[in-house]
């Protein structure tokens, strides 16, 4: 442990600096920072984190050096101010807050005013001249106090968010202002406010059985200790398990000067950024109030003024700017925010006050922006030479680049309406839309120029064509794995899922959400970045998909980045959007995902054929006849990509999906086969598996029926003989999916390698270039990797099934345990989101390490839905792949977190180095 | 390649010896030692493996030299004999045979006779004197020579067992015989056996196209390639994927001079043992016929006579024995068999010939025997010195031992009939009775002391009364983890499943095999070893449970065996039952499992109200009612195994199998829940899963429903305290199921903590010796196994479902593919019989590394089906597992195996030094 527990700052010298945010939490270091930058902040001291973490290993005692240090930098405080806390006279008032390594906004205690007293109020009245001011203070004293100290002290753990005191004294208060008449607590007048806090301290004692201090000290001890007890508050707790803050980096406590911004006209306080956080644009913006507290622009009572003129916006463009009405203290905070963009190589955003002509900065931490913005500012930044490439890159989050690939709703529109009802957010971005209840609706309607949001409990590829149809898919049910999430993300398609409050009537073609009804041609919106349900129809925001900056953007990326990214697709027209989006090549095509959509009834109807086939001799007709279909779609995919990686995966159905349900199709199959309905029935009911994701599937049926394989391979080495015939350079890589044994493959190796001798002679051609690997999805695959790699030349991580099966975790079926699993902490989030590193993750290393053993030049990705979530990125990045692929729409976010992998990893890299430097220097 | 390609052996001295049997095969290095002993043998040679491996790697073509030697080894038993090969006076005919390192008995090809031509022919006859004799061994050589060399050579693939041109050989003479008015072979006189050879020659030069080779050194080589070419013949190659022979280890030839037992009075031939292969008696044991060849004795046409008194049976008694005609000849035979079993330490097969009065050893192997027997030799050669104890252990085969432990069906009677039908043996041992069709009729059957069988399509908890009642158990579905097999097994009851030949019909109380129907009451037998159904009822052999032999051979396991052997046992029965077999404690109590079978009714109807409840309260209620039921069993149990370790596995019921099907029950359960049967089935139907083996199950119940941890957990502490009460030593270990997390183990684990210190309290104890731990099942687990040991004392493998998880093969699913993947060669054999080293065993040892690591003194063991099959208790010696549980019935095999995994892998890691020490000298 550091000798020293509290540094200095205010004044002309800190003790601290911006780089001591784990000794000194955010807030400190950037008060000692400002202090640095002979920026003028309320002078006071930080408390480090090293005795929060004393204070829990000593069963919540501080450390007896602390009262000392505390006494001499509260003396240097009173020195700077030329006030003394307690003393009558003149008194000091200090605030206490708590600041952590990382900004965990509202989550812990906060005391303002302490060092009012009964002793020290008159002084202050005097000092000040406003009667009413200093025990309204007073009174946000007792009440803050009461709450945060005394209440949590006596061990009372509050019912919800406001503690019991708290709504008892606030009861108080709304009595009074009953008796008195009174609407607002503007109205109450400085006797009333005494009387008030007398009230108050009564039933304190009432309540906590303890008198409200009336010491200085007392108030300042109980402060501290309420800043540290409340690290381990229920609301803390959950925000860093949320957050993945660890529970040992402890926060700091900031004893700091009160400044007040409403001791008249000549005070103010406000807040700014240094760049325009809603357009990135390079201009100061902010706003303020003269005569107020920080609390009081938070509040909204009255409207803030704009600080300039650029700060001007339809409500407030009438009211004086702060560069107009205070000109010298304008230029000062001008130079101010500009001190500190530059200093911290980034937008701030900054709070200040005025106290009597004096202009005090109370805080600059970096600013929060929107997507938009954030592409701008750092691009701009950039030019500006302000930052360097790595750090362009690292300004924009994967979240924030999202916004500006789809379609949202107006956040200003949004903000003003509460949602019906909630689900999870499957697919991004905003849609309003009528609502319709099956398929064929939204098709019919979408034919008449409606704009449909089709809404179900959940869907299957019966559904796909009305899907593709809707603007937006609602479902009642599923996860974010379910077969509706899977579709709409895949086209990157706004969707909501597992939307329980969703009751539908089919038949009556409405819904009814909190016993409310919605029929058949409402209007809703939906926010499937949120997850948000909403009625009626809000206005949208345009999406940015032409963004010329977007663009330069990614272009940046791309010169850092080592991963190369494709993406999934399962169509000559999703593989031309992959490619506008900068995809590298397919990592995923599925050949039996031709069959849904639009104007599959044909092909969909032979593979039923082929799926229900009870003879060689009939599933063999029904291959012959599926022929041509596949090898169509094979060679659209294979152009729109020349030149350019396409990962084929060889058959996998969910064979039971696939037969048909209704009579008419049913029917249909029935005559075709020439056997009845019913017998049909029997056919597919004895396709029913007790565990399909572990039945009969993937290369298994590729195993029992080499017909199949044959014929896709076929499909796909004549369609590229053809393409390579009509010039162009058709790159197949074939995989074979759910392989758990090496033989597995040397199986299916040698059909490929029959189907390929043969199709290089009938089209007369010496090669055609192509690749044969598999996907590896099976726990057992990651284990004998080195066996695998003897016949393959690439592995494609099929994370979704590996983290099913390594997991035992149904997808389908997690529902029931999951979310009990991430509220109590047993898993840190959803492992079908983000790969689980430290299980899922280490059998993926295994099975490269062994791979790679076998056949150092072995190429791996990943198809899984992981390969576009941001953190699996890095993670796929630090095993050392060669490539990520997602959905087209991800393929912008994985370009930016592959870049960020590279900057990420090589820090982390040196961090390690200078770590082990140190380690042996200590040796 | 060594350099010399040809053995002598014969004579006085040969080139090779008994322990080079990877270079000379079985036989040739047999017939080598027994030169090298003085025990005279028909002189010849073996050609060496390695030519076998030179003709395959040279495209069938023989090593240049070998012509050269092969003429060397012949000239020396041409002077050994003073015959001359090809001479027409006194020629020397020869037989050839394969003779691989393994016996494959059937599997490659013989010719014998060569030397016969139309030049050696008169030579022979003058010689024997018998022109039959000639003439029908030029039929033999003609019939076997054309057969498997000539159409072989030819390249014609046989449609089965039988070549076409054998076929018609036999068809024309039979046509023969007919013409003749002939019924046996044996009244076939010389000139029709000349005039049949030279139609045999005439149809072979039309069939094949070439003439019957009448030079006696293309009779030779032809007959040499034709041995090496039957390596890679149909049948020895399945054979060899049977028996996991590798490839390359080729055969060797043995040439060798034919004698003939057939030579008059003075000549006979026979076969003996050097014990009794059927009960193990030291003695001597045989059968021989004067004037005949080895071919008679098998073909049953006369009856072989006694070789001396102790070899009398019923069926020959009378007959004149080998010690009474041929006084010295048994003499020296006798004297023989002596030498060899003392030589070889182990009780031999032996053959021999006798030509003229002079005795030929042709064979001395290793004698099969059958369990009994197998125990009784090792128990008395150990006791007579002849062998030490791991000689003794590694003598009895685990299958032989399994003989011993059950019932079995006469073998005399089962050859005498054939099987109606065939399934899978999922429960070994035999079984007549009267077939009933329901739980319940068996149940009531058995009550009026009938001996029933329990015939169903396939069967689920509900008929666990009926199972029990039965005497075995016949299903038409299901697979060898079906529920019928599970729960047979654990019983060791006889238990055939999957006999797909079955059509039951449930209303008429029949069912139909191969169109003949078997009504309720008729009398079938089962075969549960080999999976054979036989009509009407077969006699019994008695089990030798008793044994006490048996329990001494156990012993000398148990002083040698490393591993603990414990046993899987869910009731008090079950677990005395296992003690009396010598179980060390047990491995794994299913709690579940205490609602199958007898008087299960009241916990099972608490159990469902558990897992239908909708509502904490309904569930709390339900859990506290099954609370007595629970412990009752637990104690019960814990008692039987009073001062040994009990793992209790917490609740992991596949719930669906629990859920009430028959209506009286749906309609009791209703009522007892207060709501209508309706809405239990909707309940019930809530509870249905995708995929119920990754779902909501195992631990993910304990977390969701504490509840019924916490009341199991009771349930275990209440029981142990009340027997340290009474004076007992209970030992409980408590393990969670279905564990992927350890955070998964730290929630459970503060419930037992917690009910710990309750019920310590409650009973006023200072301790209940217990250990917490969990089964190792889940892919998962196996990988954060280092995290996983910081909670658990104990880890125990379930190779169950880490082989369907770690495969991605459910076991209810893989009847649909795992077939195929057997006979491709893709599996080498259902990874859910024995450990798949490979894949889940290379997890396995991941686990047992990384939790070893955390936590060296980590208690490891095995609790699934795998825990009694003998080479998956080698790998858990292997891997340092501290024991295996297995069904109480498999626990004398375990013994057995863990004893002979010390063996065999002590010499295995002998091996392994003794190769490193070569290597290391070489360098």
């Amino acid at each position: 442990m550091t000798k020293r527990f509290v540094y200095d700052f205010g004044g002309k010298k800190s003790q601290g600096n911006a780089k001591m945010k784990k000794l000194l939490g955010g807030k400190g270091a950037n008060l000692a920072e400002m202090t640095n930058l002979r920026i003028h902040v309320p002078p006071g001291f930080t408390i480090t984190t090293e005795v929060c973490l004393y204070y829990y290993k000593h069963k919540r005692t501080l450390p007896k050096k602390l009262k000392a240090d505390v006494k001499k930098s509260l003396r240097r405080v009173e020195m700077l101010l030329s006030r003394k806390f307690g003393n009558p006279r003149d008194p000091l008032l200090v605030s206490v807050r708590s600041g952590a390594r990382r900004s965990m906004p509202g989550m812990m205690e906060t005391v303002l005013n302490i060092g009012l007293t009964t002793k020290t109020i008159p002084g202050l009245i005097k000092q000040s001249g406003d009667e009413r001011f200093v025990y309204d203070a007073y009174r946000r004293l007792i009440m803050m106090y009461s709450d945060v100290v005394m209440e949590k002290a006596a061990g009372i753990e509050p019912k919800d968010e406001k503690s019991a005191i708290r709504r008892q004294l606030e009861k108080i208060m709304d009595q009074m202002k009953r008796e008195k008449g009174y609407s607002s607590d503007l109205d109450l007048s400085a006797s009333d406010l005494k009387e008030l806090c007398t009230r108050f301290k009564v039933r304190i004692k009432q309540v906590l059985k303890h008198d409200f201090p009336d010491d200085h000290h007392k108030q300042l001890w109980g402060g501290i200790g309420a800043v540290f007890a409340s690290w381990n508050g229920k609301r803390a707790v959950s925000y860093r398990r949320i957050e993945n803050i660890p529970d040992d980096w402890g926060t700091a406590v900031n004893v700091q000067a009160m400044v007040f911004g409403n001791m008249g006209i000549e005070s103010a306080t406000g807040v700014g950024f240094t760049r325009n956080p809603g357009n990135g644009e390079n201009d100061f913006y902010g706003e303020y109030l003269i005569n107020a507290q920080g609390e009081d622009v938070v509040a909204g009572i009255r409207t803030p003024a704009p600080i300039n003129e650029y700060s001007k916006s339809d409500h407030n463009k009438d009211l004086m700017t702060l560069e107009t009405a205070m000109p010298r203290i304008y230029k000062e905070l001008n130079g101010h925010q500009k001190r500190l963009e530059k200093h911290y190589k980034d937008m701030q955003d900054i709070e200040f006050t005025i106290e009597n002509g004096v202009l005090y900065m109370l805080q600059t931490r970096v600013g929060k922006r929107n997507g938009p913005a954030a592409v701008k500012m750092a691009m701009d930044m950039l030019k500006e030479e302000l930052i360097s490439k790595e750090e362009a890159v690292m300004r924009v989050t994967p979240q924030q680049l999202d916004e500006l690939l789809h379609p949202m709703v107006d956040p200003k529109a949004e903000m003003a309406q509460k949602p019906i009802a909630k689900g999870l957010p499957a697919g991004p971005g905003g849609a309003a839309g009528q609502i319709v209840f099956t398929s064929s609706d939204a098709v019919a309607w979408t034919k008449q120029g409606k704009q449909v949001l089709l809404v179900r409990e959940e869907t299957n590829p019966e559904d796909v064509e009305g899907m593709r149809a809707a603007k937006a898919i609602l479902t009642a049910r599923g996860g974010m794995t379910s077969h509706a999430a899977l579709v709409a993300r895949g086209w990157g398609k706004c969707c909501i899922v597992g939307c329980g409050a969703l009751c539908i009537n089919y038949e009556k073609k409405e819904a009814e959400v909190a016993g409310k009804k919605y029929k058949e041609g409402d209007w809703i919106t939906l926010n499937g970045t949120k997850g948000n349900v909403y009625e009626g129809k809000l206005p949208m925001m345009d999406s940015t998909e032409e963004n010329v900056l977007l663009h330069k953007f990614l272009k940046v990326c791309d010169s850092l980045r080592r991963l190369d990214v494709r993406a999934n697709a399962d169509t000559p027209d999703d593989a031309r959007r992959a490619r506008s989006f900068g995809a590298q090549g397919i990592g995923l095509m599925r050949t039996e995902h031709m069959f849904y959509g639009k104007g599959t009834e044909e092909p969909l109807f032979r593979l039923r054929k082929m799926i229900v086939s009870n003879t060689p001799e009939e599933r063999a007709q029904a291959v012959t006849e599926l022929y041509p279909y596949v090898k169509k779609d094979i060679k659209g995919v294979l152009e729109a990509m020349d030149g350019l990686p396409v990962v084929m995966r060889l058959l996998d159905p969910p064979l039971h999906e696939f037969v048909p349900r209704e009579r008419s199709a049913l029917e249909q199959l029935a005559k075709e086969l020439r056997i009845s309905p019913e017998d049909l029935i029997k056919r597919a009911d004895a396709l029913h598996e007790s565990n399909p994701m572990m039945g009969h599937r993937g290369v298994r049926l590729g195993i029992t029926y080499p017909e199949i394989t044959t014929m896709q391979v076929r499909a796909i080495f004549e369609a590229a003989a053809e393409l390579i015939k009509e010039g162009k350079a058709p790159y197949p890589e074939i995989m074979v999916p759910v392989v758990a044994e090496a033989k597995e493959l040397e199986s299916q190796k040698e059909i490929v390698d029959r189907i390929y001798a043969e199709v290089l002679k009938k089209y007369k051609l010496k090669k055609i270039k192509h690749m044969y690997g598999t996907m590896i999805e099976i726990p057992r695959a990651c284990i004998v990797a080195d066996q695998i790699a003897q016949t393959v030349e690439f592995f494609s991580y099929g994370t979704n099934d590996l983290t099913q099966m390594g997991f035992g975790f149904s997808r389908d079926d997690v529902g029931g345990f999951l979310p009990d699993y991430i509220n109590k902490g047993i898993l840190p989030e959803d492992p079908f989101q983000s790969i689980d590193q430290s299980g899922i993750g280490e059998l993926i290393k295994i099975g490269i390490e062994r791979g790679r053993k076998t056949s150092p030049q072995l190429e791996i990705g990943i198809c899984g839905e992981h390969g576009g979530e941001p953190r699996s990125v890095h993670f796929c990045h630090r095993v050392g792949m060669n490539y990520v692929s997602c959905s087209p729409f991800r393929v912008p976010i994985a370009r930016l977190a592959a870049a960020q992998a590279v900057i990420l990893y090589k820090s982390k890299k040196r961090t390690n180095r200078q770590a082990r430097k140190k380690r042996s220097k200590k040796k």
